[in-house]
């Protein structure tokens, strides 16, 4: 077998890397920066893309797919969107290679230039609003509801597998609406899915809150975040949902006609979120051992592994299986029976653990005499000897128990990781010795926050939605604050 | 209500395009040769993604995800497959925009030029080989059957909406094995599940044939399709499944170890198909009204249309209708009750019948009385009074009637336009005044293939795999021949 996971004691960010790679989630690719996502790591993503598209059907929203190119003119058309994806795009500036002349393979044809460069979509607010300028005219064609599943590209300089790719594969929803309180309404009720898919399937616990102006997407007059924590105690932006005004409305010239025929620009919302959940995922839950998955969002729920000598002892294991994996799948759980002869018991355990199947079942000769098998849970290791008469039952309350546990320990995590700092040295020490939200009161200037980031690499994670008025003075300059926000260090 | 849609007799082309634009299928975009796949669209394309999913899962596949940049160096490494697509790709050459100097928005930085230019993947083999080459060492790593559903890029020159565009989205499905056996049985296999999906879900009855040589995929051994034909008498080649021999393997050097601890290249397939057979689809079935869609993968299979006045008569409409939208939606039929008071039900019907939904129902205030309904179906625009008894189970036995009839419609035109021409003027005559495809002698080479499509701009779409073996004289030089291939114009 390859070489070990890294512990987290040992060196946290090499455990993640070699979790990721390890357990068949991804690999790394030939070109700077792009992952390949190997199969484990795309089914586990089509688990989470068939929820969340579900979600937003179930709230009126249809999916539609725009040019993955976008003409260089129009980013420049919303002044804050281009200052913040002009500095890492992918630039498009030749359609033509032709064979070297001097006979080194192929070279890009200096005859086949653009005439505008394009750029491969950062994020689609330009390509899609001057789209939209042609569908809507009249509060008739209001609301349009549309999301995009879709690739994008971000030239990062520092890349990590899932987190920070230069590509990485995402969902955009981009709305327009009639009026500003409808926009608003649609970016909180888009949060609160976020937030729900978050807890409810990946299993983990997020903050819900808004973004100070600074860490505001570019263009928008609003950004909601949710905010997760990792087991290192920094934190994660695990989707976000912008309320944009009539920004891009503006630069795209989109009015339509309301009931009283008066013209006006039309509100907009845009909201995402990423492969970079597959980052957060690993980070959140996994051990030493590699994977733990929320087996809501498993791909594959259940293993059976016989224990067998020879054909024949194999021949009535599988007899027995047989109905139970029948039974499994009528309860809609995914199982696989791996009865293949290439590896021995120990291994396959080692390796459905690594990949975090939630729970394995092992059945061997003796199982068979005494109508029993070995169920072990993925998430705290227990194994138990449990009787094959309502075996299916017991797995599929067994897999609630899971899904409840992984997110009651991240939860407990998140709740003993949010602590409050009423000074400077207090607000240090808990970001050096303890990681995690560090509540603290703030000046309400970019200028104070920007200074903090600089001191301590710690930034404002969001204003919390739900948050306590309360007067306090500014951990830094001493000034007048009404509330606390959360800050951390952050990936 | 805006333009009528031309019809197929004034102009075909014409009708196309108004048959896709007003259907709400598709847009153009403001980049050029790149469109924007509409909602009604994007929802067509997930029923036929979904169906064919499920069919490479069922064989076995696996998705994966690769990166959508392949370095230049990549694609020299198959002299034919550079040779195939270098001449139509998307260069990526920078990475960073900056603001003018000269005031005039953004231009492309000078100093972020890439070391190594990137083409935006036309297709995948040359990313996908360079990773299995990491992947594969021994034949316990094989086969390895993974698929992608991605979008790619090929710089047409001349575009059309979903026939041949820049941008596409399709699968793209890549698979290793240790034997040649095998991996021609693979390309088979995935051939058969083309023309399974192309008949029986899209109705679109299809010859599977072999490309000659010229006509195969850049870097193939062998390349496999399905042709279907229009309603223009022009053929399409609606899916291609190619063996693939050794050549990416020893491309990229992916070796692997035998049972017997020896070497040898891994042999290789690919296979696709794409957002192309919405446009097939669109042009085998559709009429003058517009979309005519197969139940099976309509994204909406029956709407249920109120006639009414007044808030009264659509509450007791609404109190009937409700239980049978139920009944359908339990037998796995997707329906919409269309209550909306913004339009009369005449601009529905017109609306609904234009989307190609299968089965219309109506029902009025006098049918409550009746207890009965009227159901008109899109394929035949036959109308019939059903009662409401049993209309549940009525209702799903007409999609599958209308399935039928669409499918075998179709294939009746197709039988009707597999002629034979056994000499040059039969040949031309029945190309340009029956159209379809011609079964001719043809004496096997390139060059006469090439003078005919000069000739004639017919190419021989393929060689039938259940042909007949046959002696015959080349319709052009008079060469022997031993059996007939099909030529067709074709888009």
């Amino acid at each position: 077998m390859a070489k070990e996971i890294t512990t987290r004691a040992q060196d946290y960010s090499q455990w993640y890397n070699d979790v990721v790679l390890k357990s068949d989630l991804a690999d790394y690719s030939a070109v700077r920066g792009c992952m390949v996502i190997k199969p484990h790591g795309f089914a586990l993503w089509e688990k989470m893309r068939d929820t969340l598209d579900r979600m937003f059907k179930d709230t009126g929203h249809v999916n539609a797919y725009f040019p993955l190119f976008i003409p260089k003119s129009f980013l420049s058309k919303e002044a804050a969107h281009v200052e913040g994806f002009a500095k890492e795009c992918a630039v498009v500036t030749h359609y033509r290679l032709k064979n070297d002349p001097d006979g080194g393979g192929v070279v890009v044809d200096p005859d086949a230039k653009l005439e505008e460069e394009l750029i491969v979509r950062p994020t689609s607010e330009t390509i899609i609003w001057n789209t939209y300028k042609t569908w809507i005219q009249s509060y008739r064609d209001l609301p349009l509801l549309i999301n995009q599943w879709a690739n994008v590209v971000r030239w990062e300089m520092r890349t990590r597998l899932f987190l920070r790719t230069a590509e990485f594969l995402w969902q955009e929803g981009h709305t327009a609406h009639a009026t500003k309180q409808e926009a608003v309404d649609e970016t909180i009720q888009m949060l609160n899915i976020y937030a729900t898919f978050a807890e409810e399937y990946m299993a983990l616990p997020v903050v819900k809150g808004v973004k100070t102006e600074s860490e505001r997407f570019a263009g928008a007059e609003d950004t909601y975040c949710i905010e997760a924590l990792m087991q290192d105690g920094k934190a994660l932006q695990a989707g976000t949902s912008h309320f944009l005004g009539q920004n891009f409305a503006k630069a795209f010239d989109v009015k339509f006609s309301d009931k009283e025929n008066k013209l006006d620009y039309v509100w907009a919302t845009s909201w995402g979120v990423s492969t970079r959940l597959i980052g957060a995922l690993v980070m959140a839950h996994s051990d030493d051992e590699g994977l733990v998955l929320p087996p809501r969002i498993a791909p594959l729920q259940v293993v059976i592994v016989p224990i067998f000598k020879g054909e024949e002892q194999l021949s009535m294991i599988s007899e027995k299986v047989a109905p139970i994996v029948k039974e499994l799948k009528g309860l809609g759980i995914s199982v696989k029976y791996d009865n293949s002869d290439n590896a021995r018991p120990g291994w396959k355990f080692a390796e459905y653990e690594k990949k975090g199947v939630p729970v394995r079942i092992a059945i061997g000769a003796r199982d068979l005499e005494n109508n029993v098998v070995e169920v072990a849970r993925r998430d705290t290791k227990e194994k138990q000897t449990v009787s094959l008469n309502g075996i299916a039952a017991h797995v599929n309350k067994l897999l609630e128990d899971i899904q409840q546990n992984i997110y009651d320990k991240a939860k407990a995590y998140q709740q003993a990781h949010i602590t409050n700092a009423d000074n400077w040295d207090e607000f240090v020490k808990l970001l050096d010795e303890k990681g995690g939200f560090v509540a603290a009161h703030w000046d309400g200037t970019a200028a104070t926050e920007e200074k903090i980031k600089e001191l301590t690499k710690a930034t404002i994670r969001c204003i919390p939605l739900e948050n306590k008025m309360e007067d306090g003075k500014c951990i830094l300059t001493g000034n007048a604050s009404t509330q606390r926000v959360l800050f951390a260090r952050a990936y």
